[in-house]
């Protein structure tokens, strides 16, 4: 066993591994699949700042599809971004098929300044694949005092509304607002009923989904988890959540000239060729409007007006978005990352295809 | 009776309206409430333009609320509209109390250029009243051949998600794209579960309502209108739509420096004060990001998808948003705008607003 695995056998029987432990584990297996170390510590800190959040669905779980997809060569290890102003304050991004985390940094670090100047920026990012958590990215900009929307298409799974073939994605709106003295506000949300990962649990599980889920193959609501996906996952709200769907789509891939939604590739199946993903960022900046402190009191005034409110059930009062994901990322911070059997699994799984390529590469006389 | 009055009650027993008639009774009667004959045109346009496309909910009928405003006071006839640039794509915008419809005309206008200059602008617009539907804004947008999206907060009839006090509006979200060749797609709406105008009908006749659309005062879900409308709208898609409307309130009324929302007045109720409505608008140039031609090819192809499915009802295949409302404005410009009992009831409202008004002005002396 080499020393990457070790590391990985060493956790065995703990509940919780620190964040640094993990961004240092998940950088390390990023290296391995040949991305720059700084590039590979960046990666790494989206993903473990998903985990942080409590959203095992979009941390570390996607790292074998990363580690395949870079090692398979599908997608590009050391991207060179491109960014292509078309005029001063937009732009389009080719990510070059890197790390869709990679391309998301960029495209928030080259705007910032140029909404900064203009009081607003937007890039639109093409040849770009899995990001992870929009809220990462509506974040950062939110770290820099600056408001951020963030759309995503991705593969298809969603029809919409009045069909039954999945052509849409279930595509993700994010938004980031920052609160003077406060936690930033940060919605994250797919455009759809539910997350297709929902779905395949309750295969796994093998119990029923709600009718309201997803369709079978052929438009029938269903309740079969096996069923719907072969079929198509609704949109949120019907109506609406495919016109949302359709408006991150259409801002992402028709600004930045990328592969439509219907012609994305799966992050999760090995198709041999490059995801194809697109997104769009505008970042605004308060002092293009009626100023970041009389905006900021503003915002907060509505913040605290919301958090104040009893709740239905008096002991959940309403939160703000991304408050749940604050709040674990303080006490994961404190008491460390649970270790669930699909975090160490995830870890396990890339570490596998590192060993199987070595050992390939290896036979084949190939230096690893 | 006054000549206004006589062609009101000419209509009756008349099954439809040409849109010019309507535009030019409506046009009359914000003439005779005060408004300037170009703006009285704009406003009775973009109301007229909501009846032809199918909008009742969002035309005529809230003639008789902006001529209550404007006849009360509470609505300025004569706002002096004040752009207020913040940096050289972003500005704010006082609507100095003026309708709505007028001032968002006046933010796409202002904006459609700076958006060719820089490639995006976007303008928050604070002290304005309801205006309408959003489609016919970044329809306007869009005939221009600009990506437009819009939001709005409103008088607050939602909860946030887990509360049971209305602190946000149904806030709209719209989104326009111009399709070469096409009508534009156009996205417009509420992020509540379902328009409280439909629950309000629910009460007039007598019907139950869903137990999803709303909760009672104790934050109970409830089948009742009348308890339902003491109590608060459900969001769309539960935590999801209340992200949505915060953020559309977010964008709207805090970079304006506007009211917020849980501070706006309703348009139906008579209160005596301004309603301080805020709104936002993005405008978006392809031409900044990969080129209007290749932007529009890449939308069509998407549209084209999406129209070429086939409908799980057969019958009725899969629509664009804003396909159905751009269907019923082209036949109703052929046949005529339905002269329903709510349009024509809503023409005499007004005009016998106007009438009292007259009555009350001539029995004190003052000329009408």
């Amino acid at each position: 066993m080499n020393e990457l695995g070790q590391r990985i056998a060493d956790l065995a029987g703990r509940k919780t591994i620190a964040a640094d432990a993990l961004g240092a584990l998940a950088t390390a297996i990023l290296a391995r699949c040949g991305v720059a170390e700084a590039d590979a510590r960046s990666v790494a800190e989206a993903l473990v700042d998903a985990q942080l959040r409590g959203s095992q669905a979009h941390g570390v779980m996607h790292l074998p599809a990363y580690a395949r997809g870079l090692l398979e060569g599908t997608i590009n290890p050391a991207p060179r971004l491109q960014f292509t102003a078309g005029k001063d304050a937009t732009a389009v991004i080719d990510a070059d098929n890197g790390l869709g985390i990679l391309a998301a940094n960029f495209a928030i670090d080259r705007l910032a300044p140029i909404a900064r100047r203009h009081g607003i920026a937007a890039a639109a990012v093409r040849n770009s694949n899995h990001f992870g958590t929009g809220s990462y990215f509506v974040e950062r900009a939110a770290s820099q005092g600056l408001i951020c929307l963030g759309f995503s298409n991705a593969s298809p799974t969603m029809a919409p509304f009045g069909a039954r073939q999945p052509v849409l994605g279930t595509n993700p709106i994010a938004a980031g607002f920052p609160l003077p003295g406060a936690d930033p506000i940060a919605l994250d949300m797919s455009t759809s009923a539910v997350a297709r990962a929902r779905i395949r649990q309750a295969e796994r599980e093998g119990t029923a989904i709600p009718a309201d889920w997803s369709l079978d193959a052929e438009g029938r609501p269903t309740t079969d988890p096996v069923a719907a996906l072969k079929g198509t996952i609704l949109p949120m709200a019907g109506a609406k959540g495919y016109g949302l769907a359709l408006m991150a789509e259409l801002l992402s891939s028709t600004l930045s000239d990328g592969r439509p939604g219907f012609a994305v590739a799966s992050p999760h199946e090995s198709v041999g060729a490059p995801a194809g993903v697109s997104h769009c960022f505008i970042v605004i900046d308060p002092d293009g409007f009626c100023g970041a402190e009389r905006q900021g009191a503003r915002a907060k005034a509505i913040a605290d007006r919301i958090s104040g409110l009893p709740g239905i059930d008096p002991a959940s009062p309403p939160r703000l978005p991304g408050e749940r994901g604050h709040a674990a990322r303080r006490r994961a911070l404190k008491e460390g990352i649970a270790l669930t059997p699909s975090l160490s699994g995830a870890l396990a799984a890339a570490v596998k295809l590192l060993d199987e390529r070595a050992t390939m590469r290896a036979s084949k006389g190939v230096k690893a």
